[in-house]
């Protein structure tokens, strides 16, 4: 079972935060950072290939703030309560992470939880779930990860139990603080204690890679570059 | 048990029909539409999330034509017969549902029925199956949802065994005369009763969503704008 | 059980070969080619519907080289041989159809594999499994279908067991030598035996489909012009 | 949205009640009480196939009594404390209908809840998620359906988030107070409302069935029996 | 695409057609029996593995009746017509092969069915769906494969389409008049043509399977055994 | 990556071993090991509830010994000689784990592996996917846990790629010389480090286990026997 890593839900992301977030996104990719994780022994830490971008522009990196959900079969007194405490303590430089176990009974995201998500300055949003109001959040800009859309509010049939807690997003555990990094290759989330070190070794590996791929175009077997670089 | 309602059956889309259909695909959306359909007690109106647009021009309103799949194991005598009447059948302002049970066997919709489906006057179509000839049906702009794309023909592995009558399409039970919605969102149904009282309701909807989103981008909290407006 | 044809593993692609090849890309699709397939009575030759293609370019032709990959649960001592041998075994004019049996466990093809594949003159691959890298595939313009995303390497995942035999891709057999067509409603399988008769018999339906289609834009009624022309 | 009945959280079962269960359990079958629903229009009242008996005796009748369940991902401060208070407050008579939404994680149910449940009053419960401890249940006499055995405990699986409220058991709306039956062939719910009716109908059509078998045994046609009784 | 044989919807099983059944049902199993279709290159005969015996008396053979299912969503106006004929059609030595698709629907058979179909002199039913009355087809002795169990009548759930045509059933092509046997293991069809010559080589090879198991308990090795009788 | 741990391809099993594992079989069951497992923080030792055995005797204990297969779509040169090396290899003592990833093509075990396993004095095996000859597994007393059964042969379906290794079954990672301990309720798997530590835990608990189920026999709430022996 993961601790809680109180990071995430103490202080907006710091200038250096932002830089580590800029280089992920400008310079690494998350199959490098995926294979760094494997040589660090964090060997689950890619989220399923059923959580696809809703929109073309989705790299982001960020602090996980999570927010956990279950389906209901009633109306609950306040059935957004803490969905809406949740959303508002969202602090710069983080991630939404909503784990709704993939359901397929309601859309627990949508264009005006995105508009209050970047208004709080969060990167990006990961839906184990569906979403809707796509078009718009198309336009919007805000970056978001989920599991199918479907036009149906959350009133009567899903609610956020907790937030800020170890939950399953994509089958990968995350806990707050943890850094998700998104690409159009999927998400992958780097532990909090393994960031610096994931990072580095990503960032010697994506070197090699580009001379095992000119050597390729330039007609090389794969047997020739693998031996001399060791990456494929 | 729908009761079968025969306005679709009966004449083609009337002026003010048309004038309907517009104003749902100009100035409101599934979402909304959803929401209202809820409070009006009809919960299970949008369809399954595995179905999708095949091309990206996919708003339409028009009223349900529906046509009923099953998968066979042998070519009948005269396979396409029940399936060309249904075609021939469709009067101008309406949306052809194919159901054929999410069968991931065969094509029953391609770009001849798109043809001939736009030629007859349809909106639109939703296959609760696969579709080929994708490439031609978006050169044609005949907006279609599909679960699922295989370039095979249905003889011999589908075949319609009526047409016209109650069915499900993507979770959701159609009767010939409801009106079927579609945006990149998804596909809801509104029942032939609840049209008026739903689209009136969601058209009111819109005007809040609109102050809730203003208030969030100029950096207000959920909490409050949902205090306000109560709609999330 | 399919014998393993030879001709593929033997020499690269003639000149005809190349020109069938453009035929196929150029003037025909999937779907003409399927129906033609079933009427030679070969029924069950086009891919399943969640082998989809990974970026906008996809239509290719060319002869099958088969590589067979299982899951495994521990790092073998030389992970990567019987890979490396198959790819760098590629003949020109060639499709790499990779049998990982739908595993969502690791990505067994990606940018490297996707330009050692050109490289080797290799038209196109198919990968029944997941890909990664796909935004630089996409610029290296090698087209690809896969059946999902997922930014993870297959060391200590999934291991090449045998390549050159027949194997199952998208539910289809798939023999060394067969001819594999892609276009964007998805991938038949022709058959060595069957080529020359299916590429003529689909020639020859594409031109009544052309007539269909024109009767029907000037609004003639399904059941006259399937009497005509018997296609649908 | 049903509303919560209150009647089974506010008394024990009366004799009148156990009479009413008794005379489901010797003279009725779910098969008939399902049939007498469909005629009263409630058309959904029977679980899912995959909800079985874990041990042979498995008939029973009583009032629903319902506990709602959600997966988990970390051990929270009291783990067990709501699920020892909704067990603790079974009364005589009742049913505990356990919601885990068919997981597969852990086994909400075991030899301790069948004992503490039987000392509690309880006349069966359904469980619609995993079990464990079956020989023992079996051994104890306490009749469980189930969606399968796994030998987890639910600490940091899975977590109790209330209870009397209406839940989704098998795919069947469940309210607190609804009358549950259960024999081989699976789960009936009867609402609150309709018990009386629908026990009525069903006691009414075991004697047509009865006919209509006995003619069959001695070799009548069925169109000729069904003409008679109209069952089938 | 299978012709329809009409051996089965001409006649009643004569003396050697129940001489062949008794020799299937006291002196072969079907595992025996599917590894001969197997050396005779009809290798998809076994049906799927959800196709379970309800009750323990399970081993018969007979010629295959087809019914072909098909779920519906409204009641029709005679909805057991062809049911009521397909089922009194039924000759002495036939199967009934109920194909619905393993449809989760409805439970397309029950007692007073399978009262029927013995009273015609039918010798087992295969249900690719749910049945129920379960206790009660024991009690009867008619031995049923089904895919699930679910009290639920076909009405408004499911509707006879044709019957005595080629149909799907577990995954396997069943024609009219092909061989049905089923034990313990499953259920195979032998195709109409290939049934002396499937039951002799079966015969044969369960001595060597004697063989075989006799030397193992005596405490042979495997490579042995294997390479003195070559089975397995 | 879990090493390889050489004591089961050593060695037979010891009078010390026997002891232990019939002292697992007599007085634990896997639920209570399970729990142990779980405080040690082993917390994904329980194999997938589709596990079931095939017979009613279904407890063992013993060393796991692997087999890891993969399906096939063609006859190899020589399909069996892998599965006989490691099938001759077995010692007494070891439990055969038959990793074929719950594969629905084919039954990589029946009567003659069970006939063979258990003249090499194993205890039990746990096959991930089919097995057919089920009533003569049953005779014979040989207990089995499978995912399903189907009586075909692997031959042209499945092959044996390796053995000795570490493999997923059930969905748990399972090395060579682990504990596999299968009862009524499931097989959990103890890794061979933990084995005296999960074994001695066990064995207490279950006393505190005895003295709640007792107190709640004598009517006690569960709250009162929770606080006392905190088992539930």
């Amino acid at each position: 079972m993961s601790e809680i890593i109180q990071r995430a839900s103490g202080r907006p992301a710091t200038e250096s935060d932002i830089e580590l977030f800029r280089h992920l996104e400008a310079n690494l990719y998350t199959a490098v950072v995926a294979d760094s994780l494997d040589e660090l022994g964090h060997r689950n830490q890619a989220m399923r290939e059923y959580l696809r971008p809703v929109a073309p522009r989705c790299v982001f990196a960020g602090w996980a703030r999570t927010m956990s959900w279950t389906d209901v079969y009633h109306i609950p007194p306040d059935p957004y309560a803490l969905e809406i405490e949740a959303m508002d303590s969202l602090l710069p430089g983080e991630v939404m992470v909503v784990a709704a176990g993939n359901s397929k009974r309601n859309a627990p995201w949508g264009e005006l939880m995105s508009t209050a998500a970047r208004t709080r300055g969060a990167r990006g949003a990961v839906i184990d779930g569906l979403v809707r109001d796509v078009r718009k959040i198309e336009e919007l800009g805000f970056p978001v990860f989920a599991s199918g859309i479907k036009p149906v509010d959350s009133k009567g049939r899903g609610m956020v139990i907790d937030y800020n807690l170890p939950v399953d997003c994509g089958g990968v555990l995350v806990a707050p603080g943890d850094l998700v990094f998104a690409d159009y290759d999927g998400v992958v989330v780097i532990p909090a204690a393994a960031v610096d070190e994931a990072v580095r070794m990503a960032t010697a590996k994506v070197t090699r890679e580009n001379h095992t791929r000119e050597e390729l175009l330039q007609g090389a077997f794969l047997r020739d570059v693998y031996a001399r670089y060791g990456v494929l």
